[in-house]
């Protein structure tokens, strides 16, 4: 279960980039590499910093094949995109939630303390989307719009408030799944953002 | 005193980060990331290259400590900044010294060449800033501008001039980091720069 | 033989790094750090995802002298350029050539799958320039005109084919550099490029 969503943020994650890279006028070389880093980004800095080589998607090739579906997903489908942006938009979001989850397991495998666990799983669901912005030239957008990485954070603190009342992993997996998503859902809806800070120097 | 130092420097690249990323009308939370990538950022390139995983701050947590302190101090007196100008440069140019020093220490421990040693002591001095200038979509400034680098690298120069000499550590600390930050303060107060390289293609 | 063209590949990329940094009007620490990422980056990348640490250019001076050799050349030369634009891009494409094949050994070593193999050769040749124009903040080139990295992928589809044979290594390197390096050449003479992806949204 827990795998079969990872897959989909996977694909969620990969025709996301290719999107916003096809939207850049890249070549398909450009969008594939785009869709890539956005699906992986995380994934691989979470493993570079741990110390944890070769990195998850050099060992397990499933990542690459969910990312080339997802490229070619991107490409027959992106004249329809806005009858699909609904679907696209929860994978996204589902996808959220499970890398969070992952960091979060990484850390706590490798015995790092809960700030840095919840910093690693923040990592891992939202440095794929700065890549991809960062490669497209634009300051990446959870910086300035939506509470994404804010929702990561709030799903840590949640699995680390139920990890001290001894509940079974799985279950602890499924709340904290249900919060993210559910908070993100709730945020897109009723435009919930975190006001900007500006400071005149 | 070592400790101490590093722990000032810390807070002040964390400082300059986040009121960069105010100036850039960034949300609370994409400050705080700004903050913590110019104040880890060197350290974090500098053991990734060599291979000291999981790297510093995952495991000393006094680092995510002194971001978060720096953080909110930004907040709260990013309106009387100019008044505060001259002490966070000098906090600022203290992290200088102290990153350099730190950098210069961990490519000896691993023993590496001193020209490898002075590569990695100005990486983590630098690397930081450079980091926060390509999230806010600018040229790095200090590929443009301050003789920024180049101190770092004349006190790695130094730094082995007096390694030569068999002196105590503590000693050729001390004088590296002076020479360091007075020839920074020189730099800033004569407005020494070096020459900026064209090429019309 | 196969080292000699890996100094010259590092030599001909630290060249095209420094021209690029100087028509940015960047100082000389500026022009030599591109220079140095440009000629570094992708073999960086590799030996961090790979875990291969301290990372090469660390224990093998051999690459900051051929770097500082390139930085001296382009800083001579830059008047001139324009009658060297020909030399440079036949190094430049010895250099690609060269350094897929590199990546490509290094994921064999390792015992990765052939696909992940031809990832990293693809990198090592291409994310020099992809950081070099991130510094220089512009969307790197590769993924909008030149069919640079395709050709990469396309050598490694030799190579494994190539190495179904059981042919020698010497024979399968020399092939396929070659096809690397004429399908570049005819790709730059003919004007071979791939189509923009576009997507309206």
């Amino acid at each position: 279960m827990f795998h079969l969503l990872d897959i989909i943020g996977t694909l969620a994650f990969a025709m996301s980039g290719a999107l916003t890279a096809m939207s850049k006028r890249m070549d398909p070389f450009g969008v594939y590499i785009i869709a890539f880093v956005t699906a992986v980004g995380g994934g691989t800095l979470r493993d570079i910093l741990i110390g944890r080589t070769p990195v998850g998607w050099m060992v397990d090739l499933e990542y690459v094949f969910m990312i080339s579906i997802g490229f070619v997903l991107a490409l027959l489908f992106r004249k329809r995109f806005d009858q699909l942006r609904t679907s696209l938009f929860l994978f996204d979001t589902i996808g959220l939630g499970v890398f969070t989850l992952i960091g979060l397991e990484k850390g706590i495998n490798v015995g790092l303390h809960p700030v840095i666990c919840i910093a690693l799983g923040t990592m891992t669901a939202c440095f794929g989307g700065v890549t991809r912005d960062i490669l497209c030239n634009e300051i990446p957008v959870i910086f300035r719009k939506e509470i994404y990485a804010t929702i990561c954070i709030l799903g840590g603190l949640v699995f680390f408030g139920l990890r001290s009342f001894n509940l079974e992993s799985d279950i602890m997996y499924l709340i904290t799944s249900i919060v993210i998503i559910s908070v993100r859902l709730m945020a897109v809806k009723w435009k919930w953002y975190l006001p900007t800070l500006e400071h005149k120097s």
